[in-house]
């Protein structure tokens, strides 16, 4: 099985593999507040591109999410912080979620065979998911704005790492074997590491320190998020195998 | 000055700057072709999208070179091993070229304040130039048919960590950062770090060794090749300052 790795949703089209699972990643913090959710009791979620989806779901009874540029807009139940979603209200909704880039990298790869949503919070599940699944797999980093991001790049670095230690996974694709790298070189201190990264300037204004170290949590939930086939979210505990 | 590093020329359009110096960058082989031909005695190397122009300039009285997936096309003088520009039917000559990935990368960044041309053969020329301009720096690497590979950015990280131990330059770009890690980690062994790569599969039919290991020496040649304004590449000596 044949592992790439996406730095851009941006450049999906040269990544799209028919047969693949694509693994969506956004740590910091649209995959990360997905995981937290279906790991605390949402029954699904529906990734949508524009707010004005996700109000409309809203109207028509689901719990909804808007975060553009880091923040929550006016008039939903939540943003994009994943210590939010630690919330009773959730248990057994759905909610509807539009995001900056998470949400979009969700939609490019919507004619992928499955998505997959990761997240450090859930890392060892993926991993034992896509070990099972038998399946090529596309690590699609949502980045930030279309651009490289470090932290996205670390978890399929670290994911890619695990799985090319099992039979049948291989790569032969330099931005797989980068993230691997960095991963390594990253992994004693991931906080330290991303301090030096473009975040403590795009995020540090929105006082984000609490919600970063949540994020950088390994292995919090044994749950994977996984698309259903109409392009909604659900614990891959509900569905049966690909 | 800032420091930008772009993996991927279909995502260049975000990290345009229109006061920026654009470092073009295919190490394999490229880049590394166009410094070897200046630094030899070519006058000038004219980089075309397209394998017609360069037949068009060919006609009119250049030398032509174009190269497609690594092997020289049929009624080209040169395709892009740069040891066949170790050749003295090239000196006080103006070339023609037109490459698989980095010709077309030239082609993106044509509006760009200056084009330099960037490989580790002229590392420590490229280094300096870019400190007396002392300009906004984009890092454009040719990649892989527009994905990620690892040489160029092995290249930009190298250049990346130099110009940030001079005062006035800062990055606040994940890339870069990245970038300038991997060329910590591989430094010591570009060839054995590469020879992971995915170059072994997609140049290895080519028995390009030869190629690989002169293009990864470093700091063979003083010589920068830069655009003069007309889209043309000549040596940084015979030009201003920009």
């Amino acid at each position: 099985m044949k592992i790439e790795t996406c730095y851009s949703p941006l450049t999906y089209p040269l990544f799209h593999n028919a047969e693949a699972i694509v693994v969506v990643i956004d740590v910091l913090r649209a995959t990360s507040a997905m995981v937290t959710a279906i790991a605390n009791g949402a029954t699904s979620m529906i990734p949508v591109a524009t707010v004005e989806e996700a109000k409309a779901l809203q109207v028509s009874g689901c719990l909804a999410a808007a975060e553009r540029n880091g923040e929550k807009l006016d008039g939903f139940d939540f943003g994009n912080s994943p210590i939010s979603y630690l919330d009773q209200q959730i248990v057994n909704k759905t909610i509807a979620i539009s995001t900056t880039n998470g949400t979009q990298a969700i939609a490019v790869a919507s004619e992928a065979k499955q998505i997959v949503i990761g997240a450090f919070l859930n890392a060892n599940a993926v991993i034992q998911y896509l070990k099972d699944q038998k399946r090529d797999v596309v690590f699609l980093c949502a980045g930030w704005k279309n651009k490289f991001n470090l932290e996205d790049t670390l978890f399929a670095g670290h994911v890619a790492n695990e799985l090319l230690k099992t039979d049948g996974f291989e790569t032969e694709c330099d931005s797989t074997i980068a993230a691997g790298v960095l991963y390594e070189h990253a992994a004693q201190d991931l906080f330290g590491f991303l301090d030096k990264s473009s975040h403590r300037n795009r995020l540090s204004h929105l006082n984000l320190e609490a919600d970063i170290r949540f994020c950088l949590q390994l292995n919090l939930y044994d749950t994977v998020p996984v698309s259903n086939g109409d392009g909604v979210l659900v614990s891959h505990t509900s569905l049966a195998k690909v």
